[in-house]
Parts: structure tokens; C-alpha cells; sequence
């Protein structure tokens, strides 16, 4: 038995329709499947058209698409700084216990750390207690007194309607 | 008496120092004024510099600066669209009780409308009882079973070291 390789690499426009495979995997696992409105098209233009929403890493095992973790910059006010958000990660069943996961964590990490982001952060569900043990012996801190709110649908254009101008 | 005028702009680069005097005002409000190190310079330069990382709304009361949104856009991987996120919200203590809030949220909410967000998003301290009233009132619902991490300073370089590449 051999050492499986683990690469991770930038994802590029052809790598458009395994996105959209990893993120209905992802879906999946999530029991949300049928919240993907997502499609080849929309992932290729949002991601590698003229004004880029998020980066994506692939990680590869033995040149096998594994998992990826979709990125994008946030802002702190006070530090007057962007920050790194990873807003998912994930890697299929079948490659997990390999670490592969950390790494994707780690290149996140050291792309934070070169391009002066003051923070790296990321969602967890609160049910999540083992990537919450493990987020913790990294260092990282749960920001357990905030609530992320969201509008949409119709809520969102009735607000929009109040704005006079 | 006569009603007061409120108006709502985009800031640009000579807001820089307002900006900034905003950002101590929301400190002072929640206590953290030492977390502040954004300086005029790193406001322009992060704001209205080549790359900026967020956009700012300006709301004034017959042309005195009241208060300020300062967002960006985030990302929704099912939906393969870009989300707007509020990152900050203030309005000086002197200017409250005149809708300036609502109407900050409702000037974001139409742009998130205008250019095609699924969401709006912001998240809220949970002793905030008042304002998680307001925002639910306006539709917005809270993502509760989700805690963000965050990881930083030393922490956040060691995990950048696990990275071999």
C-alpha cells in the first residue's frame, strides 16, 4: 500500500461542472439537496466571469477531485481591513480521515496570511460538535453572542420598496 | 418646527475622516473603542483605494452626517450568486427615532434588489433585543443554529505553517 498524494490547487473555468458535482455532494450530506439552484452556468459566470464572486480550492487525491472549499474577502470596520471568509467546505465521504480537510484549512490560512487579511473566518452548525472541537484546537474563537439575520424573497423587495429613491 | 431632511448618499474618498469618526462613534457605542486601529489612510486606502473591499452609505440630516452602512457581497454556494452582507450600522445617539436606520436598511435592501442578490444579510449582538424585534418585524429571520469561527494573530499563522505548499 502506497501514500495517497493530496494536492490542492486554485479551480479555474473548466473546473465549472466538478464545482457544481462537489457542491450538490455537499448538499447531500447536508440533507439540503433540494436548496441547489445552482447550475453549470450560473457556477462558471458567478465564479470565472467578468467579476468573480468567490475562489475556489480543489483538493485531489491521486489526481481525484476529493473535496473544495469556496472562499471569498469580508471586511472588518475596525481594522479597516478584508478579512478571509470561507463560507463551505467539503470532502467526499469516501476521502475523508486523510487530513484533507486541514489542508484545505491550512492553504486557506497561508493565503490569508499573504495577502494581510487580519482574520480568517468561517460558519459552523452548532450541532457540528466534532468540527467544533477540532476549529477549537486550532485556535480558532466561536463568536457565540452574534446572530447572522437574512431577508429575501418577498421581504427583501417589500424593504427595498420603502427606500424612497 | 419644520421636518428634518434625511438623505442617503455613497461615500467616496473625501469621506475618508468622516468614515472614520463614524467608525469611533459605533466603538464608543459598543464599548470597544481600543479595537479600532483603522486609521484615515487605511480607511481611504481599503474603501476608495484600487481594490476596495467594501462600500459605504452616508446618511445626513439637513447635511449633517448622521450615521452609516458600511456592506459588501458575500457569496451563496447553492445559489451560485452573490449575497450583500452589512457588515456596520450605525447612527449617532443624537439622531435616533427618525427612521434613519430603516431607511439605511431599505436604501441596501434595494440595492441588493438592483443588482440581483439573493440575500441580505447582517449579523446582531443576542442581548440586541430591540433591534432583533426590528429586524424581525421587517421579515428578516435568524440563522440561529449557526456560530461563526474565528481564528487570528498567532493562531492563524501556525495554521498557515501546516500548509506545505
Amino acid at each position: 500500500m502506497t501514500m495517497a498524494t493530496v494536492a490542492i490547487r486554485s479551480a479555474e473555468a473548466r473546473d465549472a461542472s466538478l464545482i457544481l458535482e462537489l457542491i450538490h455532494g455537499l448538499a447531500e450530506y447536508e440533507r439540503l439537496a433540494d436548496a441547489v439552484v445552482a447550475t453549470e452556468a450560473s457556477v462558471r459566470e458567478s465564479l470565472f466571469g467578468p467579476h468573480p464572486a468567490a475562489e475556489v480550492l480543489l483538493a485531489e487525491v491521486d489526481g481525484t477531485p476529493a473535496g473544495f472549499a469556496l472562499y471569498f474577502h469580508n471586511y472588518s470596520t475596525f481594522l479597516a481591513q478584508h478579512g478571509l471568509y470561507l463560507e463551505d467546505l467539503f470532502v467526499r465521504p469516501e476521502f475523508r480521515g486523510h487530513g484533507i480537510g486541514t489542508r484545505l484549512l491550512a492553504r486557506l490560512a497561508a493565503i490569508a496570511v499573504e495577502r494581510r487579511c487580519g482574520r480568517f473566518e468561517w460558519a459552523v452548525l452548532d450541532w457540528n460538535s466534532d468540527a467544533i472541537r477540532f476549529y477549537q484546537a486550532l485556535g480558532a474563537e466561536p463568536m457565540s453572542e452574534w446572530t447572522t439575520f437574512r431577508i429575501t424573497g418577498e421581504a427583501l423587495t417589500a424593504l427595498a420598496r420603502r427606500s424612497p429613491g
